[in-house]
């Protein structure tokens, strides 16, 4: 048997392999991006129009494409319903754009750190990263020129960075001089709590292809796996075929159930915000009594989570202290595969704060810091 | 913009492009494989269980995976549950079989003709195509060594060429003496109308490494984008690795959905083959009061389709055929796309039987009739 050569650079997702095991009695997890379940929509009755059980168009309902559309002018993102491609969850717009962009050795300019399932996949695919800061998104111009620009601005997963405007219009400036190709990957855009710059770096672009995704899995729920992409016109044909050829379509049940949630118009997603600021600031309590003597970290404005930065010199392998968090039943996120590069990673931990309850968390947070402060004897 | 090497490969599927104008009013269609609606089950009152709305396991519900395991084993595969892979319809399933084993220039042997939204994700990965027919497996010991041998040993897309039990054996010894990988495709099985021998190739192979997918659109409802995959337990790993990189998990509703149809044990698909053999006996009825002067085929014992040989010197492009047809309001599948060469092909269609209603299906095999009968003046 002979794998093909991308098989040499296939890993499994480390966040994939923690939610194994946060599914345990007791467990305290601020590892995964999961939504709070209390902020899940209520789903009683659901009554099923039989046509939604036949096939259906790959690009989505149009009903759905036309609200999205209809979405994304209200962020600044004129687009028409043609544009939108409905997806099996926003994971799948990554395999889609890595499919159409990228071969072994081509270079993909990344933030450093960034979305490990992104990392996975453009390796997959064989990318050569060119990592970059949204602090210095120019020096993008000394690189060798990326084909492509994956970036997410507001509430950035891990770090939860929001890009300021001056920030968003130099990264349209940059990719539309390089001529490369923008990827703007946009799912916690309506989980802010408080105010900043938002508009999609996609509509400053000018000349360059674009691609904007996001996701209904962290305002409604994941698991619907329903997400969706709008690009500029030249790519649509070909990101629809790749879209055709992964899974002929979409779930036209939870694209029904989105669209009718969509349409609600209710002040559920307002509660959800309202419900998950008052967890991220208790959640900021918490780490100030704890873990200050050893982490810094951000209030973020908006997403799910703390990105902490360990203080030199307490414990450098992330990875150890996990094994170790986990035996005390609190998982984390170790910050080292967020980073596109293996060497000079600074030791941090990504923190969730949906999803653990108010007594968790502190519980959880002492746990971590108990376990730090002993590494540190 | 550079785009991949790869997307020099990519084209729409013929098939998906011919389904967007089968909802046209009065159209009738042979075109699909799409299953009668009057088939579906009735999901009238769905109640919705809150955590299947969080993320999932991306092996898929255990409940579903046993139930699949148990079911396999009926089959004559015996398997165990940590062996199946829940898909997000069987499409994916040759997706994530093409990233594992398909780089440019690799041999894969395909039966000629056979499905072409399989030969397209084959040829987008790069697949050197060797073709093979059921009546002469031997042919491959003379071929470049495949990696990949793919089959649809039961009721054949196009063909609905039914495997005896012999050829079954050959292509199972074959791959185990060439060392390549089986993967068998199989989610018409259930659709059978005949005695016929539907063993799974796989449960014939010794040594090789294998994959065996099927599908619940065929026999539950497509909308619902769910099928499975079993494989042999050294590609499980890196499989389920490719399906989180892929979409994370498939959606939970439906394989909460398919669970519950599965335990229902009701008549339904009883029901649903009695019908479908009716509609087969009727078109075959209707076959033979029109197109018999210009066509030959074969009557399927299972499936979905008639294939349909026009005989010489009757009209060679399928395709003129088919604008032609549409423009009277009757669609069909041209053969040329399910061929993996593009040369020496014989002018074939591909009819669907279960869509049509009787009536619908004398009057557009009438029309078909007449415009073959036009080409030939």
């Amino acid at each position: 048997m002979q794998l093909s050569e991308r098989t040499s650079r296939l890993s499994p997702s480390p966040i994939r392999e923690i939610l194994r095991v946060i599914d345990q009695p007791g467990m305290i997890s601020f590892a995964g991006g999961l939504p709070s379940a209390a902020s899940f929509p209520s789903i009683d009755e659901l009554s099923v129009r039989p046509e939604l059980l036949q096939y259906g168009a790959t690009e989505g309902e149009s009903a759905l494409r036309e609200q999205v559309a209809h979405d994304l002018a209200g962020r600044g993102l004129d687009v028409s319903a043609e544009q939108v491609l409905i997806l099996s969850g926003s994971q799948q717009g990554i395999d889609l754009v890595a499919k159409l962009l990228i071969d072994s050795g081509t270079p993909v300019a990344v933030e450093s750190p960034t979305y490990l399932a992104a990392l996975q996949v453009f390796s997959l695919f064989g990318a050569d990263f060119v990592s970059y800061q949204p602090s210095n998104i120019e020096a993008l111009r000394q690189t060798h020129t990326p084909n492509l620009v994956y970036t997410i601005p507001t509430f950035q997963n891990p770090t939860g960075h929001c890009y300021n405007l001056a920030q968003r219009q130099t990264l349209a400036k940059v990719t539309d001089e390089l001529g490369c190709v923008l990827f703007e990957d946009d799912p916690y855009r309506d989980l802010v709590y408080d105010h900043c710059e938002r508009t999609p770096v996609c509509s400053f672009i000018e000349r360059s292809s674009w691609v904007y995704q996001s996701s209904f899995s962290k305002t409604y729920a994941p698991g619907l796996r329903l997400g969706y992409l709008v690009c500029s016109e030249d790519l649509f044909p070909m990101l629809s075929w790749l879209k055709q050829a992964a899974d002929l379509h979409s779930n036209r049940l939870s694209q029904s159930l989105v669209l009718s949630m969509l349409n609600r118009r209710d002040n559920r997603l307002a509660e959800v915000v309202d419900s998950y600021r008052a967890k991220r600031d208790a959640f900021c309590q918490a780490l100030e009594q704890t873990l200050s003597p050893y982490c810094t970290w951000s209030v973020p404005d908006g997403g799910l989570f703390f990105w902490l930065t360990l203080k030199d010199p307490y414990v450098q392998d992330t990875g150890l202290l996990l094994q170790e968090s986990l035996k005390r039943n609190v998982a984390f996120m170790p910050g080292d595969p967020f980073f596109p590069q293996s060497e000079g990673i600074p030791a941090c931990l990504r923190l969730n704060f949906s999803h653990a309850s108010e007594p968790e968390m502190k519980q959880g947070l002492s746990i971590l810091s108990e376990l730090i402060s002993i590494a540190n004897d």
